[in-house]
């Protein structure tokens, strides 16, 4: 058995196992680029890796290298020596090479593949394959319904006492959209159990986890998580850190490249989620609109037609709400600029936005409607009457106390600068994408007080030299920066 | 404008241009993983590359991660500041998402692709999503042989000033199968132009180019290689030497974690191979058997059908030869044991293994009917005629003078291992497979006299105690390696 010298190579690869040997060591071991390989370090400790190969240079022939996360696995120090040995490769492979033929796959086989990609047993490549036979092959609902609870049970879940857990969702790409920050007080106060896991932002200013962080704590631990909805009916928390359908992330590492939205792939995403939070009544929120994923009302009530039929087959009974998607929703585009908005309408202040605190409170009477908690066409009113009477806003303190207030003041970046409208008229158009662009370029979500404020919606009428919109940031440098963007191109005036 | 400063990973990464920022500065910059680069370093040099992203930790906020390859194109030094922006993504991945949607592409769109694949704009997954849309959504003809072309014009050409240009390709799958040293020598020695370039060994124990490298050198740049066709009819040289079709060798890169064939693909690296030396009579000879590629006869003829039809379109004549793929053709196994069969069959020496001198003189037989050269039933008298007389083995040793001789002796691996018979009856089986594996471990094709050499084939008859095959190692410890597999296992005795 031949000995290896580690050497430590100064990069993270995420929480994949990685080890690199030269070509001609690579040659003498009868071992190849993307091999499954057992190294082991003594008795101290011996994990499975995928092998990577490099040219001969810098990892000489009695080296192996190790990524800075497989270094620290190994426990591996200056004058170890690790053996190294082939290992099988998973038999997922052979499943994924299945769904690229066509062929169905088993509960047991998706559980498979869903294994080795929680436990980072698959390469981005091999996952990227998987991504393909399903964007390509379909998954039917049948695989739809095995995918969403092999990503649930191969995850952490939170469970409660209740009849009725309710849940909402939004499948993104509207700026602003913060009416989870709404609804979740307004259904809690009423006493329904709300347990509610969002996301950072990815490609957007800011996720619902990102504004939320500005008025308490949301990395919360699972046990943790369970005491408090126990106790305020519910919790708006980040999701990433609760390690819910944890191979879901990883899968959509590998759909980034391509933009790949796999119908199959993005229900099970969502309703995984739903589903291992226990929700027994879901609202899916899909915007309709140009710059959004669903462009028309067709393709909405298409995929709406998927979402319950698969909560169905879950156990969820699940509805749908087609809305706008055409400008952002509130004022705000970044974390504080977003929360002041969430604040006002909860306080429900003559300056909150309108159409935020609207669509906060159709979506809370469709789902007290959803889970008999209002009888049809009541929900809204009694919704209203919540927020309005300042319950929610109490409520919303309960859960902020409970999570950890957070000493972040709700001041928007002080750097600032005002785009004009350079001629008078209607507004006709009013770009998200680049909207989102260029609050993330003023340094938003990690500047939290950093972001756009819109002061101009679609339909309004401005003249020549009036504010369209203000740019916020916290370090003035990257108002510069936002310069460089099309800042002039966001509104369409005619 | 932000300047990093640049820090060198030690690592190669091919001929990839990688730089690595992490997760803080990725953010500030609103770039992610997989986005293309522009990266500056002052007035010294400029690259397009691609970005990974790592954890916060060993690269600073203010440092950029600059692989091998990366940091020498860059000319990048201790001091020097490097100024990054984003760049346009290639439009080669929405042709790509295109075939994932199963359109057919264009010549254009082909040609995006192929040019993005060689000049490594494309990464490994998004390479790996055009496999696969390949492989389910199948090539058309019509795209198939507008792949080859565009393989063949984004590689090195070679051209001859001949009407007859002849060629041999083996799809593989069989040790041992040295048939282009035996054919080229003969046909070459009848005054046809033979220009072959063979490829090294990825998981066999021996290429081509591998065995011929013990007698020549194989590494010789094109116009080279032209000036030795012209004066002695052909050569037989390593493919990669000479960067012909070089978008395959990084397509087959990606097909390796699934072991991915996509038909078209496959044609498309064959033809492709064979246009870029300008063959106008090519002979494709099939092996079939239970671990090859193809397995059945009716499999071998389909796949003939494609080859054919498909070199029409290109302005080739091409036939198929389907051969037996059950056992190794000849005795050795490993770059020195073949040298010496190859020179045994062309010296007609008594102990000449004649199942490589009966291949190799049908294959020739065949191409000099295929061209005209031979009436149909005669091509192989001719070709017999040629090896017995002598003339082949003159003509080869004018094509190795000409290459450039090497001063390897011809003498097997000194330390052996006799792999006896553990039962006497009829072989009956012979794991190709498992003959490479083990020639691979005991060093071949890196160490050039390692190798197998087989004394028993299949329907010989043993005793029990007869030498089945030796195992020939130039280092005494890898023969232990081998005994870690399964030696006893390579033949069935009944």
């Amino acid at each position: 058995m031949i000995k290896l010298i580690p050497t430590r190579i100064p990069i993270k690869v995420g929480d994949k196992y990685i080890v690199v040997l030269n070509e001609n060591s690579a040659q003498k071991l009868d071992l190849h680029a993307g091999d499954r390989v057992l190294i082991k370090n003594g008795k101290k400790a011996e994990i499975r890796a995928l092998l990577d190969v490099t040219e001969n240079g810098e990892i000489r022939d009695t080296q192996i290298g190790l990524y800075i996360e497989t270094w620290e696995k190994l426990k591996a120090k200056r004058g170890d020596r690790l053996s190294i040995s082939v290992a099988e490769k998973p038999i997922s492979i052979l499943y994924i090479k299945d769904k690229l033929k066509g062929k169905k796959l088993t509960k047991e086989q998706i559980d498979e593949i869903i294994k080795d990609v929680v436990e980072e047993d698959l390469s981005d490549v091999e996952i990227s394959y998987f991504v393909a036979a399903c964007y390509i092959n379909k998954l039917s609902e049948e695989e739809t319904v095995n995918l969403t609870k092999s990503i649930v049970e191969h995850g952490s879940t939170l469970k409660f006492d209740k009849k009725i857990v309710v849940d909402k969702h939004c499948i993104g790409g509207v700026a602003g959209n913060r009416t989870t920050m709404i609804a979740v007080p307004i259904l809690t106060a009423l006493g329904l159990t709300m347990p509610k896991t969002s996301s950072r932002a990815i490609t957007s200013p800011a996720g619902t986890a990102d504004t939320m962080e500005v008025l308490c704590n949301v990395t919360v631990p699972g046990p943790k998580l369970q005491e408090i909805a126990d106790k305020v009916g519910g919790f708006i928390a980040w999701g990433g850190g609760v390690d819910l359908a944890a191979a879901d992330d990883k899968m959509i590492r590998a759909r980034h490249p391509l933009s790949l939205d796999p119908e199959g792939m993005l229900l099970a995403s969502i309703m995984a989620k739903k589903h291992s939070v226990s929700s027994t009544h879901v609202l899916i929120d899909i915007p309709v609109g140009k710059q959004t994923k669903i462009k028309t009302r067709a393709e909405g009530k298409r995929l709406a037609k998927k979402f319950t039929s698969l909560g169905k087959k879950l156990g969820m009974v699940v509805e749908v709400m087609l809305s706008k998607g055409e400008e952002p929703v509130g004022n705000g585009v970044g974390p504080i600029l977003e929360a002041i908005d969430v604040m006002k309408v909860l306080k429900d202040k003559k300056d909150a936005p309108q159409d935020l605190k609207q669509k906060g409170i159709e979506m809370s009477g469709q789902l007290l409607e959803l889970c008999g908690k209002a009888k049809r066409g009541k929900g809204e009113a009694i919704a209203r009457k919540v927020l309005e009477s300042g319950l929610a806003y109490k409520q919303m303190m309960r859960i902020i106390k409970a999570q950890g207030e957070s000493k972040i003041k709700l001041i928007p970046g002080k750097y600032t600068m005002d785009i004009l409208a350079k001629k008078s008229g209607k507004i006709t158009g009013l770009n998200n994408r680049l909207i989102s662009h260029i609050a993330r370029t003023a340094g938003a979500p990690k500047d939290k007080g950093a972001g756009v404020y819109i002061h101009k919606k679609l339909k309004d009428t401005v003249k020549a030299g009036e504010v369209l919109y203000t740019i916020h940031a916290d370090v003035e440098e990257r108002l510069k920066y936002s310069e460089e963007y099309k800042i002039n191109e966001v509104y369409t005036i005619k």
